[in-house]
């Protein structure tokens, strides 16, 4: 009998050392082979009969022909965004990626999360332009076919909207699919000028620790960015998963600020003023800023924070069969790559090590595994995570004691699922 | 004056080590700041009274609205695949992944390249069923549901064609942009099941040493797959690039075979047969074997060997403008990870070490840079990858010496262009 090699799947190291963990044992060698949607069909050349003998239709009929740009199929379960938006204003809102419904870390360009504050500008690239000035030595302007000239760098990397996951500083918690309550993040590859090099070439005044950036859609938008940041990994994006960023992301360039909050990844970029002082636009001040728990207001809080969520099984699932499931989620942060995840199926007595998908990149969504078997009594399934800066994901009783309840953004709590005798899912402050 | 990092940008250790050849030089502090295309404004703020007075017309009105799937930008330059197809048979016939269009090393879904035999099923999942019989202990059956309760792992892998760059065995060199001549190839994350889990629920017989795959689509396709790489590396795939597989791309299950020809990557997967010896099917036997030049048959010719193509600049640009350009391009092995990889741009005589983009991933595309100075004088440049196995992209005569004529799947060798005195780029055989 020839070595079946299993390591890579359901046993990890790391897994393997947390073992004694009651929830980690025998997930090795029996999968689901006795449930039901698993025929078995003896050994008596059942199968090869079935084979042969029943047609499919589909090999009776040529299929249908190629597309210059392909389109996922369309059906009533089909991944969707769900947007909500402002019916009094048309372009103001947001639209969700169907985190529950995906797999693996990137999300492809027609799934991205979109934070709109007055929809998607129309803009001819042939008349689009970026200019850098303020206090520069040397004001810049730089047309579309130039900025393509520039060396390119790529990154992995995550983009959170400040705001996502917010309802659940609700005393209620939201009965709804993980990616409809934390999908204000995606993950793609980018690719740009990285911004110091442009500064560079305008040649930044010493006292300018700000870069003012603004958009060319209607809605006014201008923040503030630390200029250390700038130098540091922020990009001028070009391209999102290897095709030119697409209108409704920035089209046809895009601030990428890695691990900091979406606002300031600026789509549709347009003017980069160096300062001394921040602008303190309403962006800066009246958004994207939080009211603490002794009354101060918090602003500039732009890295997010370490995070982490479930996203099968997820609310609103109703879980069919007992036996083996594969818990799958995502984590990450905004100060570095994710260290550890840890996951609990018996209400946070014991935590389980789950297996980290590779590569696990700096500033980008990571996937984790963990085999788990259910004996169809009510259990609750809860994670969290840990990041290489030593961060840990709060419970959620921890973050409302730190911050308050007067917080609408960066929301990081443990998010808790109950799974009820019956199956079914619900998401539970517990 | 602050520091600027640009280390991560135009200069790596691997650059500056081999900067003593000719062509890296001079290209760290200036780019391109006086071409045409950038606009300096001088230092009396200028730029800023352009900015505060020309309201850009898109800050005027509301932009466009959200929508449930995103769609790229549609414009007569927008990247497209090229489609190339039997006119007397629908559905026969392959589309291009546009890589001199794209950067990075992500394709994204709607531009992975295709070949199909008779083309796109429509399947019904509910009806779905996968069969793996044969040479096994239990045969089974699975249906969709119950496939996705299995463990699934995630990995960025390239499929390419076996009949990738095909056209380069003709004495005369293509005249047609990167992706027109080598893109098909690309290269997604994909999420599925390790076949060697659903292999061990099934008890492989010991002698079974193949396993035969075919699929839904109605042409005929079956190929036989040696049962060492099934227990390896094998998924069967159910997400792509985070989403479902596409029914293009293989609704609703696919092989993945990493770093093996495109045909074995099996789409709209049917039924696995165990066997101890290859089926000798016509994809075995007619199509993908190759007569050598001692008259010889090559078949199960599986792994793709160690490739690089420069996809920036490409046959049909032409450099409107002398001094700094960014040589970009791609490299892979269906042997394990690139390791190197070396561009000239003086006829061969000196090579520089590109810079690879992290992560480089085994049997992933990568991305390759290297910055680059035109001064205007006619040049080639040409690309050539070796990998982790020791192998090494050969030149076109050494790969017309050891393999012949006759060949028509396969071709690896370097690929080079040749710019003119006028910036005009053509593909030559140099």
């Amino acid at each position: 009998m020839r070595l079946i090699k299993k390591s890579s799947v359901a046993a990890t190291p790391s897994e393997t050392e947390k073992s004694k963990t009651p929830s980690a044992t025998s997930h090795r060698r029996q999968f689901i082979k006795r449930a039901a949607g698993v025929v078995s069909l003896g050994a008596t050349g059942t199968a090869t009969q079935l084979a042969a003998e029943k047609l499919p239709e589909s090999w009776q009929v040529p299929g249908g022909d190629f597309s210059n740009y392909g389109q996922p199929r369309t059906a009533i379960d089909s991944p969707i965004r769900w947007v909500s938006a402002d019916r009094s204003l048309s372009g103001d809102g947001v639209s969700w990626t169907p985190l529950h419904a995906l797999e693996g870390t990137i999300t492809p360009n027609g799934l991205h999360f979109e934070r709109h504050h007055n929809g998607v500008p129309v803009i001819d690239p042939a008349r689009w332009q970026l200019t850098i000035h303020g206090a520069v030595k040397q004001p810049l302007v730089f047309d579309l076919n130039t900025l393509h000239r520039y060396p390119m760098t790529s990154r992995i990397s995550f983009i959170e909207c400040g705001g996502n996951s917010n309802s659940l500083w609700h005393p209620t918690p939201a009965q709804a699919p993980t990616g409809y309550v934390h999908g204000l993040v995606s993950c793609s590859e980018w690719t740009g000028v990285p911004l110091s090099v442009l500064m560079d070439e305008a040649g930044i005044d010493k006292n300018a620790r700000w870069l003012i950036a603004d958009g060319y859609d209607a809605s006014g938008v201008a923040v503030s960015i630390p200029m250390d940041k700038i130098l540091d990994d922020t990009l001028v994006a070009l391209y999102q998963n290897g095709e030119p960023v697409r209108p409704e992301n920035g089209f046809p360039a895009r601030l990428l600020v890695p691990g900091w909050e979406g606002i300031v990844n600026v789509k549709w970029l347009r003017a980069l003023r160096a300062s001394d002082v921040p602008q303190m636009s309403r962006f800066d001040t009246v958004s994207y800023t939080d009211l603490q728990k002794d009354g101060s207001i918090e602003r500039f809080s732009f890295e997010m924070g370490v995070k982490s969520v479930i996203t099968s099984p997820t609310a609103g699932d109703t879980l069919s069969q007992h036996g083996y499931h594969q818990i799958s989620g995502l984590a990450w942060t905004g100060s570095g790559q994710v260290s550890r995840v840890e996951v609990s199926t018996d209400g946070g007595n014991h935590w389980i090590e789950a297996v980290l998908q590779p590569p696990v990149l700096d500033k980008a969504l990571t996937r984790f595994r963990l085999p788990w078997r259910w004996d169809g009594a009510p259990v609750t399934l809860r994670s969290r995570a840990y990041d290489s800066n030593g961060l840990a994901q709060p419970d959620r009783a921890t973050l409302l004691e730190n911050r308050g309840t007067n917080m609408y953004y960066h929301y990081n709590a443990v998010v808790v699922f109950s799974i009820a005798a019956d199956g079914s899912v619900r998401h539970v402050y517990a």
